[in-house]
């Protein structure tokens, strides 16, 4: 007993004596009633300080391990156990049809994994290697010193309150009229569309969508037991031909657009393809849920206004993060909408996870309070532009397509001429190249032949090596070689 | 124009300027293909440098809201403006059913609220004057500089690793084995309690729930159409002949329990009430939800085992936070379950929100790995547990009562021998002095004459006074004045 204790530099030794302790006395080890070595004894033993060992012991005691006997010494308390008649469940066959259909929907977990070596274009995270990290400390340091432990406690539903107001002028800026709405701050955009789904969707019920459209988007909506109706996407925007046709036939509950930076295929809705889709929406008395997605990072258009925008009424609910550009390891989204709605959201939020990190709500409002979203913005557009720019021209030399979309962003969208996109992707793996297939993206049968590449987490020479790779799969696939 | 322009220290000043001339385009002030002074001329009107002028022009430009003409300066850009052909949409008819059972089961919306010179004995939150705010500093510039921009990227929907393994230590310190078991992270408790529910029971089935009990557990449940069974609680935990009744009348999908600090009325389940429970439930195979609530702040009690120490099965569900004790506005909490489970709750989690902040995980590694919480937890035992005993005084003293429960945490629940607790409030509340009416926490219409008083941010001297304006209103409702 006692000889196979080590220390490490991590903790206060004392804690490290306890723990151990503890663990003998768990494991059963040292049976109940027994006296432990005096604390003399146990610093020999150990090697550590007596004075070590007599603040485990009281942490011991505290905790109610060991007990004291006058003149005798510690003693090990009983600990209860438990005859093991234990029973195993079956979780599999218990568990909901939500979690199985959750399960099965789950993209990261049925995906090609990236291993080392692989030169991935799956991902569209922002590249963390240019993360402002010490404005991020700086933030964070002043606000803990304004804030204190006020920041560390309990908050409020909506969120915090410098930070909602932060994102109410934000949006101003943005020409979005905020009279009568309200914003709330959420864990990310994913979790801003399921609360407004919960505020205005039953189940069976039916929702218009672009098509292609946000894969997390999709999941989430079929989670929700919804009846999903697909629009197609143009060059120019939505299938506004397509949208009244829909509308007449099927009485939607909602329209789920991305106008501003259409993901995955990149289109920015033109400025009449906004007014139409308005125009369409107003006549039918359909509410449109917006997300934001990636408006910061639009290379070359002039500025769009968000349908939120050029919209003077309530029916837009307007849903955005800036995961996409700025550290979306906190997770803060956002929903802009009619104030009553808000309300409602607010309670579903509550019951949901009580608020968002306070924490994390400080820091970027600090964050953004001194400017440096905006001089950030400005420094990686460039520094992802050139990236854009050099993935175009590769993708253009190297992979045999018919369309190539997209107008910004950290990736491309490829339709290609026959091949299947699952095929290509099966040969490029065993060439340790891997992307996303296009399909996930589709409500319907659609896009087997389209892929997205994800371009912000690879380097200028991976891009070129990966897509000569991938452009050499799909002219073998299609006969050109 | 450009005389109401006012400068903040807050900003960089060419941002403020850009942001300034950006409202005057979008409310059109200034209208399109005007021409805009001049860089000098700016300048000058506005009081700032010209290099600040040109930086806000590149800026606007940038984002499309100015045009360059060669030798002719810069114009404004046209902004798409539509005609306000806007409807509006009444939210309250076209919400949903769970939205408006949401609203109404909200707590915090419809309780009495704090004002100035109030005596609130509503909270239970931790006192944010003690917390370790040195130590958690360190924790996130030591986890920054080690993990860097990793750390503000997108994480994995389990929970940050080194935090996994972290709380996996400490439970095994509480003696619970992980043999093929799994931890889960998540946004707090609540948000434990929302994924399992929705991985383990469907609308309408039947759960067996102790009385009373978390008034947020019951309203979680309530907003999943669950159809919940009271079961009482007795001075020594969970009465079992009735657990036994009605588990063979009601065949329920699961129990829900909080045995280790019951909440609300701060009972600790005895060991051998655990064993019975256990018994019991395996005999029946029913699974266990086990709320580890407020463990960690028993002042008196020797160590007890959670159930989920006590079983080598995989049928109990362990779910905790630190936030009662420890940085609630943080919001982290944890599923221990069967792994096979787990791997259902990490894709509910994904299509919820993705993952909790990572950079929240990260620092509460930081602070666990160095030994902090058990020190700090030594340190504000002595504290709550001094307040504790002068608040269960001050009780005893000054308000008469059937029984007063409790064993520690931070506040106490007692049972007024019949006087109305809701009628005590509205009293109370004439007198500036307001605490939790008891009946929320109950299943049934049980609990009228019963209030929580929580004491963790009230001084000693508020309590003595609070406690006294109280016993004054149930001593006249009682007739005993």
């Amino acid at each position: 007993m006692f000889d196979d204790f080590k220390l490490n530099e991590d903790k206060p030794y004392y804690l490290q004596v306890k723990d151990y302790v503890k663990e003998l006395i768990l494991k059963g080890i040292i049976q109940a009633d027994t006296r432990l070595p005096s604390t003399r004894e146990l610093s020999k033993i150990l090697g550590v300080s007596r004075n070590t060992i007599i603040e485990a012991y009281n942490y011991l005691e505290d905790e109610g391990f060991i007990y004291q006997r006058k003149a005798k010494g510690y003693f090990v308390s009983k600990i209860q156990k438990h005859e093991k008649k234990s029973y195993r469940i079956n979780w599999r066959e218990r568990v909901t049809n939500l979690a199985i259909l959750s399960d099965k929907l789950d993209i990261t977990k049925h995906e090609a994994r990236w291993e080392k070596g692989m030169i991935s274009f799956k991902s569209i995270s922002p590249d963390p290697n240019i993360f402002d990290i010490d404005e991020l400390k700086r933030a964070f340091l002043s606000r803990i010193s304004i804030e204190e432990g006020k920041i560390l406690n309990y908050g409020y539903a909506k969120g915090y309150r410098p930070l909602i107001d932060e994102i109410k002028k934000y949006l101003k800026l943005k020409g979005i009229s905020l009279d009568g709405k309200d914003v709330l701050i959420t864990n990310g955009y994913t979790e801003a569309l399921n609360l407004v789904l919960n505020a205005v969707v039953e189940k069976d019920d039916v929702v218009l969508c672009e098509n292609p459209t946000h894969s997390t988007a999709i999941n989430i909506m079929k989670l929700k037991g919804l009846n999903l109706r697909p629009i197609d996407i143009e060059d120019y925007g939505l299938n506004t031909d397509m949208l009244e046709e829909k509308i007449k036939k099927s009485n939607p509950k909602f329209l789920y657009l991305t106008p501003s930076y259409h993901n995955p295929t990149g289109v920015v809705f033109s400025p009449e393809n906004r007014l139409k889709i308005l125009d369409i929406t107003r006549m039918y008395k359909i509410p449109i849920i917006e997300d934001g997605f990636n408006e910061e990072l639009r290379y070359y258009s002039s500025h769009i206004l968000p349908l939120a925008a050029l919209d003077e009424g309530n029916s837009i609910i307007y849903i955005s993060s800036f995961s996409k550009v700025l550290f979306p390891g906190l997770r803060i989204g956002w929903i802009l909408a009619d104030e009553e709605l808000i309300n409602y959201i607010e309670s579903l939020k509550r019951s949901l996870n009580i608020h968002t990190s306070f924490l994390d709500q400080a820091i970027l409002y600090e964050y953004l309070n001194g400017g440096n979203l905006e001089k950030y913005i400005n420094k990686v557009k460039r520094i992802y532009r050139d990236k854009f720019e050099w993935a175009l021209e590769c993708a253009k030399k190297y992979i045999p397509h018919k369309r190539i979309l997209g107008e910004g962003g950290l990736h491309l969208f490829l339709e290609l001429n026959r091949a299947s996109s699952r095929d290509v992707l099966k040969e490029c793996l065993k060439k340790n190249v891997i992307f996303t297939p296009g399909d996930i993206f589709y409500i319907d049968e659609k896009g087997k032949n389209t892929l997205r590449l994800g371009i912000s987490r690879v380097t200028n020479e991976e891009i070129e090596r990966g897509f000569k790779i991938i452009g050499d799969v799909v002219k073998k696939m299609e006969g050109l070689e």
